[in-house]
This record gives C-alpha cells, sequence and structure tokens, in this order.
C-alpha cells in the first residue's frame, strides 16, 4: 500500500468514536483528524495521539482528507452538515430518516455535481446493508414478499421518550421481534404485518423517589406514536440494575424475503445481524464505504450514491483479483 | 418498459428450464429462443411457442439476443462454451469451479475484450450470492472469520457417484451441515472447521434386487473424496419411495462471520437460503444478472465481470429513484 486513506470524523459521539476504532482495524486507511463543535480542547479522543479541531477549521484540510465521515444526527446534524462538507470533500454519512432519503439524496446530488466531489449517503445497516437485501431479493426474486424485523436491540428515540415520563429518573427500551410473527413469515404464509405486529416493546425504568409507578406505567404505555399502538411491558428496576445490566448498545435484525419460483416453489431468504454495539458496527460500515468513496472518484465518479451504487468489490482493500481466487 | 432485453438461453436442462419460468416473472426481459445441442425438434420446452434451435445456428441471431444465458455444466460444457458465444453475444453463466474461476475469468475476460462484450461469470449462489455476503462482511469486519455452510440439499455430484456403484440401482445424497459446528460458530468461539467437520451425508439408496447391502453401504462410506472422511449415513429405500420423497431439488446454506469490534464487542452476520428448488432459484439470480448485463453492455462496460463488480441497482428493473425511496 503505497499512500493510504486519508479520513477525517466529523462529529465525535458513539459513531465517531466506532470509526475511530474501525479505522485501526484497517491496513489502508488512516484518520486524519476529527472535527467537532465542541471546544475542541475538550474531546478526549481514545487515541490521544489523534488532533481534534472545530469544524469551522475543516476548510483548511481540504487538501489533507480525502474523505470525511460524517458521524452527526439525522434529525438536525446531517440536513445541514451534509451539503457543507460535501462542498469541500468527499463524503461519507449514515442518513437514516427513510422517509426523508429521496429529498436528501437530490439535495446532496446537486451540491456533489457542482463541487465535483462523491457523496454516499445512508450508510449502515437500515438503511445499509439491510436496504441491499431488500432490493437484491426483490430483484431476484419478484413473485415474493420481504419483511424487516428490529431487535432484539436498544432504540434510542424510545429510551429518550421514555426519559422524558415524569418522575422516570432513567430507562431503557428494547425492540423485541415477535416469534409468532416471525414464525409465520418463514413458513412462507406471506401474512400482512404492520410494525406493530411484528415487535414488542420492553423498558426497563428508574422511577424517581416516591413516584407513582403505576402513573409513570400508564404514561409510557399511552404515549402516541411510541408505544401506544405496540404491545409494551415495564419493568421497574434500580439505577445499579440500569447500570449494570443495560448500558451496553445492542441490537439486531433480519430481512426475510419469501418467494416462489416455477410451480409453486418457496425459497426463503434471510440476511440477519446480531451486534454486541450497533455504533461500532455501523461505524465499520461507513469506513468500508469510505474506502470505497474513495477510489470512486479517483476513477471520475460524482454526485450522490447510495449503497445500491456501489459495487461490493469497492469495499474491500484487496484486488479484484484476490477477491476472486479467496472468496468467489 | 420501451423495449424489452431480449435473451436468449443455451442449454436446456434444469437450469434454462428454471430460466424460462423465471422470466416469465419479469416485466422487462423477453425469451427468443432456446440452443440447444440435441435435436431441436426433440426438445420440448414448457411454453411450446418456445422456439429452439441448434446451438450452431446462434450465430445467425447476434442481432436478435442481448444476453445469452449459459446454462450448461461446469465440467466439460462452460469452459468451451463460455468463450465461444462470448465471441458473439453478451454472456451471463454459472461456472461453479471454484478453485479454476481464476483461469476462467482471464479466459473470459480476453475474449471480452477482443470481442467487446460483456461476461458476467459464476453467477448463482455460491458462487454468487453466498460469495457477495463472504465479500461484504469481510471488508466490513476485517477481525472476524467467515463460514460457509451447505445444505440440508441434494448433491448433484454426490448423488451421482452413489448410483456408479455395483448393485445400485438408484439413489440421492444430502448434504446436512452439523447442528454442534453451527452452535460453536454462532457462539463466536472462532473454531477451526474442516468441510467434513460442517457437514454430514445422508444417502437413500435403491438397491438392485439380491444385491448385497452391506457390502454397497461400505462401498459408498469407504469412497475417497465423495464419502470416506465424512460422517456418512446410508439408508436403503424402495424406488417408489426414492420418487415420492427424494425426487425434488432443495437446498439450503448460510455464510456466517463472527467478529470483534472495539473492546471486544461481538458481531455476528448470517445469509441463509432455504430453497424448495435449487435450480430455480440459481436461474432467477441469472436472469437478474442477464438484465445487468444488459445494461453495463450499454452503458459501455466491457471484459468479464462478476457478482463483486455489479452494482445492485442494476439487478432490479426499478429506476434508481425508485429503489432508494421504496427500499433504501
Amino acid at each position: 500500500m503505497s499512500k493510504k486513506i486519508r479520513i477525517g470524523i466529523v462529529g465525535y459521539g458513539n459513531l465517531g468514536r466506532g470509526v475511530e476504532t474501525a479505522v485501526k482495524k484497517t491496513p489502508d486507511i488512516e484518520l486524519v483528524a476529527v472535527f467537532t463543535r465542541r471546544d475542541p480542547a475538550a474531546v478526549k479522543t481514545n487515541d490521544p495521539n489523534v488532533r481534534v479541531f472545530h469544524v469551522d477549521d475543516a476548510v483548511k484540510y481540504t487538501d489533507k482528507i480525502d474523505v470525511m465521515i460524517l458521524c452527526g444526527g439525522s434529525s438536525s446534524d446531517l440536513p445541514k452538515q451534509g451539503p457543507e462538507f460535501l462542498k469541500l470533500f468527499n463524503t461519507v454519512d449514515s442518513f437514516d430518516t427513510h422517509a426523508k432519503i429521496p429529498e436528501y439524496f437530490e439535495t446532496m446530488d446537486a451540491v456533489a455535481k457542482s463541487s465535483k466531489k462523491i457523496g454516499i449517503i445512508s450508510v449502515g445497516w437500515d438503511p445499509g446493508l439491510f436496504s441491499m437485501n431488500r432490493m437484491l431479493t426483490e430483484a431476484i426474486l419478484p413473485d415474493g414478499v420481504g419483511y424487516t424485523f428490529w431487535g432484539k436491540g436498544v432504540s434510542q428515540g424510545h429510551s429518550d421518550a421514555i426519559r422524558r415520563v415524569e418522575g422516570v429518573k432513567n430507562g431503557v427500551q428494547y425492540t423485541i421481534p415477535k416469534e409468532e410473527a416471525l414464525e409465520k413469515v418463514r413458513a412462507g404464509l406471506w401474512p400482512e404485518l404492520s410494525n406493530r405486529d411484528k415487535h414488542l416493546r420492553e423498558c426497563f425504568v428508574v422511577a424517581e423517589e416516591g413516584a407513582d409507578k403505576e402513573k409513570i406505567e400508564n404514561e409510557i404505555k399511552s404515549m402516541p406514536n411510541y408505544f401506544s399502538d405496540y404491545e409494551t411491558v415495564v419493568h421497574f428496576i434500580s439505577e445499579e440494575e440500569l447500570k449494570k445490566n443495560h448500558s451496553a448498545m445492542p441490537h439486531g435484525g433480519r430481512v426475510i424475503h419469501t418467494a416462489v419460483t416455477g410451480e409453486g416453489n418457496k425459497q426463503i431468504v434471510e440476511f440477519s445481524i446480531k451486534l454486541d454495539s450497533n455504533p461500532e458496527f455501523t461505524s465499520s460500515i461507513l469506513v468500508a464505504y469510505a474506502r470505497a468513496a474513495y477510489t470512486m472518484y479517483n476513477e471520475g465518479h460524482i454526485g450522490a450514491k447510495t449503497v445500491f451504487d456501489v459495487p461490493l468489490s469497492y469495499l474491500s482493500y484487496k484486488p479484484a483479483a484476490q477477491l476472486r481466487k479467496e472468496l468467489l
């Protein structure tokens, strides 16, 4: 490897930290710097040698960074940061507000075409690897139905919602796929299933001293959008127990496509993940797509791209002939 | 869809028949003709309207067929037919002799570059979808180990081997993954497993009248390469039972990648298939890659390609914006 791919990280939360550790597992990528909106001196990186700068200084690094990995959130960070950074850098991000992906793509595509950069958007596992499996299986087996299940895993959004309830000190919510729904899908019965039919919500809640637990439980279970339409289970536990048993960020899920070919032959394809660390997994995917962005850019590709547009070989540091020999 | 993609089938066995039925499930592809080495008049297609010609006449159809799907076997047909047809047509094939893929690729690549066509080789599920998952997961999670399990399913090669044993009238062999090996892999123990550690072989054998069953069983179990290194189970059954219960072509398998990120977080990715009809599944994949070959060719791509080189969006008839909206 003559020259390493130089990446930068924008935003140093769970995802940014995951990118920092994922880069260390690659032979061909180096982390140049982390960019933050906070005071750079206050950001402690895992590796103390990593340099930290303010995002406003990123413009000085356009010739020192090949790909910027944007690790902000989808609700407020990426809609602003995505176009800003794509004006100056090739970017990879994990924009995951499914309903707004088409609009985000158009915005990013226009910026990239004007700046002559490449921006791979919505990289991760959903959107990301799960999307790839949904798309691939539908294309191969058009006479079929696809199902996506999430969990068991922690949903940050639902955990936040619990913590906003009066009398709640702390809380974590797990999204859990329902076994009976999974069984119907795997049996090829093509059931009609809403997200609420497929998942139940299990909450571990730390109540403040003297709080009315029954009231808290009712308030959680009747919360619109988040819980009211779901089968919801609430457990009250101590702060110690929460810290001990529920501070990891596991997740998982599966995409199942059940289809028919010929004279009624059932064909089932299933892709599943089981993760000890959701952010570290997503970060590892971001790093592989940063490699792809770099290669595609050097081949003259510009514009916004998604996981549907990137040939798989671009994700590996290995030459194509080696991939064919070892893995095909 | 203004104009359908026109495909031809070379070789009308299980795979060719599967392609014929798979094309019927697509809105954008039409089957122009089947080409056979047999007497065309003797070949009965599922759809009697499909035209059948001798392979020697294929040369007359170069302006009527966009992509030729080669449905011959890997041991003797494809090494000859692949280069021959690629001189005249874009091709897709399922060349599956893993050890010879690099050599086959080089041959096909040289032909394609001279004929200015595109040839996508080794398409199917292994090589094919399984390879894609092996490659993708290794690229994303380099600190990990990948495992491939086959079955439960019928192995044609091993069934043929059984039928060559003296005193055997008929027989079918199932490759079955071993549960204990699967459990060790899923537990993330990174066990060292050979193919024989991962699979057992179950044989259903119809003996000729008066044949020495003990001798047959011993001969099967001690057969080098095929059975001697494996745990092998032999059942003797009647011809009727074989026809009734063992004439389908089910198969299955899984690719499991178990890896570690950060401070020892386990991450497990699994891709699995469960097929009622192995040839119909493979054929469906071939048809989707024929679509990709057509599009890539029209964009100016030439040469030999593999599943590693084809962006997933090329497999679908849906426009990119629709894919992003519906499936990303």
